[in-house]
């Protein structure tokens, strides 16, 4: 490992035990402090992340990603307000999970404690920087950022404000590091960092978290590869049925809980279809469907592919089934495990369909566009996970915290008979 | 993948459907099926088990490592009634962890769901099978198992009868699988399974379970390294003290949880070492001490090494430090991240150490003997996890669970204006 991103990592591992035992009130100050310097500092911002658009322009970026990647007054001013946000949100660290007395006396508690040193890997906007950062300190925990190179000078503009906005705080300004360097040896250097990272968080399209996952020895939390279906069952109510898989399709194309196929069962196929193709044709969304759809017209025939693409556009994938067990075994075939939805009336459908679809959420007669740390009251997401380990599905501030046994006797110890509590020593 | 560890992978993945939905009272059914085939067939089990006994001593295996090979018919009563408790414990799949109405009417709830397919990894005991496939198979988990070498022909009659018991259950055969083969090479092959495999629980020594977190690409929950310190304070009841220190070196020095090291505060190390070492010398402990204990005679000095070590046998490293801090420094230096304890009649000693020590369990005045599944109240124990992703700690039922979000409406869409619910088409 190369002695710069040691550097850091020692940094971050130190500022990680300073920082967890700290009190909600010191953790919260810092926030509003980092908050006030990044609206007092916009300029600097501004000017540091021209750099990153007059080169993302220069390398024939296109307009839209140049626009997620630009900031302004008002976007730095809502960057802030989402760290003032979190600063008023409960904090996690010392929750008692779960506690109570043994029969032997010892009082036992479960206690929500930080993880400790937090890699974020992402893309694209230099927001997750700050948001990354805010939600990683509040749970008490130090963060290692390794953004876009795309961003890397607006990055490194954030995270200079930020670790001098806590030099003046209880938190230690070495909780915040970006990564340094540009090219993939960091990214590299932070899946291998065991020991001083204790959990690697990728955000960003399916192969930055495949190759994360497949390569990193830190232990990952694989977030926001959704594939997701809407089932439309035999017993569906059909005019919500439409408006379900129009809302969950269209509504925002590019998340990951948009949906990406939708199923209808052939009993009520011949009368849905029609309906539903009209309807998603008038949002203006592109059908690739199997033969039983196509016969309807208007739909580009599916290659097995369109069943595993995650479209992030205005493309869907669609298809007849036989059976709600012929739905979920698609489900579970294709799907990446992040949200299906069931659209019907019959309560005994909705349960098997819930009992057997093995996915980070289930929706009933409802958009998958739901599955969100917002909608869901978390008050703030760090990604939603779809994998089953640690977390599953959207991620708040208590997910970024582990926990720790702690039992208090009075000289309790244990033999072949049982406890045995020795009379003190005085 | 070989076609022999694909055939069983897959077959505990179907399994794993079917099982999944299960309700508690067939899961329980098909774990009294088992105990009992156990006992019923336990004479071919015992002459299973003399294969690997008669090979074991060929070899040269010692006599105490036999007697933990060895199958008779009082210990496949007690694996056999283990799995009749296992069947009396709470089932946590279905559990409700967090629940309510959002404000926007969706009714929200998070079930613990089994995790899948788990792999279980270890070495040593034949029980380990049988106890390994009852908790998975409890918590909805089939349960790819890959024991010892030296227990192979155990094992296979072990998974056989139970395959064969369960045959008659509504639990399928498929969800208890041995891996086939005897080389590391089917070792290799469950750390690949991704996709196949949801998690990996190595059980054994710091050897096999570093090779399976830094090879596997399935996720690893890691067990059982305890290198445990007991932290004399200068404000602690020395009598109780010695007590708590002999009990956690000296009344089963072969787990995890036992010490591997104590710290005395330097303001009571003139008046502790002599009563310290005294009573461990009494109960035949040798003492691997820094300067300032050997100078007390009767020690080894230490190295560097025996402060990192797992000794499991009656020898425990020792130093004298200056503070609290410092004591804390050397367990997050040298420490494995089991259980660390402090004796101290001191609150805020207490409540410092419990805040700064980072380790799955903290005992205030209590031996380290404590943090195991049993003696928290949990009923079975699967291993204790030191890592702090998903579990810390004793693992039980509930920690062999993942959850699933289940939201339900009727036909609520998310729009930029917030959810809309158009009205029902009938």
């Amino acid at each position: 490992m190369s002695e710069e991103f040691l550097k850091v990592a020692r940094a971050a591992r130190e500022a990680a035990a300073e920082l967890a035992p700290l009190p909600r009130a010191a953790k919260d100050r810092a926030l509003r402090a980092v908050a006030d310097a990044l609206v007092e500092h916009g300029k600097e911002i501004i000017e540091a992340n021209a750099v990153d658009v007059d080169k993302a322009r220069e390398g024939g970026t296109s307009e839209a990603m140049i626009d997620r990647l630009r900031l302004d007054e008002a976007r730095i001013e809502a960057i802030a307000q989402a760290v003032r946000d979190i600063a008023e949100l409960p904090d996690p660290v010392g929750e008692v999970v779960r506690g109570g007395t043994l029969p032997n006396g010892l009082e036992l508690r479960q206690l929500r404690v930080p993880l400790g040193v937090i890699g974020i890997i992402y893309e694209g906007r230099p927001n997750v920087t700050v948001d990354g950062a805010a939600l990683c300190l509040k749970s008490g925990n130090a963060v290692l950022l390794r953004g876009s190179s795309s961003a890397y000078s607006s990055n490194t503009a954030l995270v200079r404000i930020m670790q001098e906005a806590l030099e003046a705080t209880e938190v230690p300004a070495g909780a915040v590091q970006l990564v340094p360097g540009l090219t993939r040896d960091s990214v590299k250097e932070l899946m291998r960092a065991r020991g001083l990272v204790d959990v690697l968080i990728p955000r960003g399209g399916a192969s930055l978290i495949n190759s994360v996952v497949e390569e990193s020895t830190v232990p990952v939390i694989e977030t926001g590869v959704g594939n997701c279906h809407v089932y439309v069952d035999a017993d569906a109510d059909l005019d919500l049925a439409v408006q379900i898989l129009v809302n969950a399709k269209a509504q925002r194309p590019s998340v990951c809980n948009a949906a990406e196929t939708f199923l209808v069962h052939v009993d009520v196929a011949e009368r849905f279809l029609p309906m539903a193709l009209a309807a998603l044709s008038e949002a203006g969304v592109t059908v690739h469907g199997d033969e039983r759809v196509a016969a309807h017209g208007g739909v580009v025939p599916a290659t097995e592919d369109d069943y595993y693409a995650e479209y992030l556009s205005l493309d869907i994938a669609a298809a007849v089934v036989d059976s709600l067990e012929a739905a979920v075994a698609h489900i579970r075939k294709y799907g990446s495990g992040h949200t299906d939805a069931i659209v019907t009336r019959s309560q005994g459908a909705a349960r098997r369909f819930v009992q057997r679809v093995d996915s980070a959420a289930v929706a009933v007669n409802a958009s998958t566009r739901f599955t969100d740390g917002g909608e869901f009251g978390f008050g703030a997401e760090i990604g939603i996970s779809t994998q089953k380990l640690h977390a599953r599905g959207p991620m708040g501030l208590p997910e970024l915290t582990s926990t720790k046994w702690v039992y208090t006797g009075e000289g309790h110890l244990r033999t072949s008979k049982g406890t045995v509590i020795p009379a003190s020593g005085g």
